[in-house]
């Protein structure tokens, strides 16, 4: 759930969502985008959260991964079919993650 | 919704946790600490979601500002009282944001 990642420098990608009143078939492709990113060369690990607003952060080993996933072909594809009919507004924010620490039971 | 911050560079603070099964007082130290948050200097914005995982991603024009914050009293005690009941997981990661590009209908 919460993602695994080696220790930093490695790159983040926050995607941050508002949906639009057309979700048909957003659920499937959200989650075959997620299933093609794991393959990805230099993919890290993804955290995801949606109520009102959607959060996905992804991460990678670095900006050349980050440009080769933005580049596929398929999520390419998906992209412009979410800002054709899924999405109403969103901000992507790509990032250096410098420091990490956390916290386990 | 989506945070309106300014051109890149500056800083975001992701906060990604899983809630333990004590939720009592959760929700109100959270708006205390988001209401909190924006009162200090460096402050950029906030964006949060949650289901199963939570992610709350805050931004702030410095490094310095997010230690401030990180040291103030109210937000050190509600901290200790996440650590003691309301987490059972959390990870922070320190990021500086380079780019950023979005889209709205």
């Amino acid at each position: 759930m919460i993602a695994k990642t080696p220790q930093p420098p490695y790159y983040a990608v926050i995607f941050t969502s508002i949906q639009s009143q057309d979700t048909d078939g957003y659920a499937t492709m959200a989650a075959k985008m997620i299933n093609l990113a794991q393959q990805q060369d230099g993919f890290l690990g993804v955290e995801s959260a949606r109520d009102e607003l959607g959060i996905t952060v992804s991460y990678w080993e670095s900006l050349e991964a980050i440009k080769n996933w933005k580049l596929h072909i398929e999520h390419t594809e998906a992209r412009n079919k979410g800002r054709a009919r899924w999405y109403s507004q969103f901000t992507v924010r790509i990032c250096k993650v410098e420091r990490v620490y956390g916290f386990e039971k």
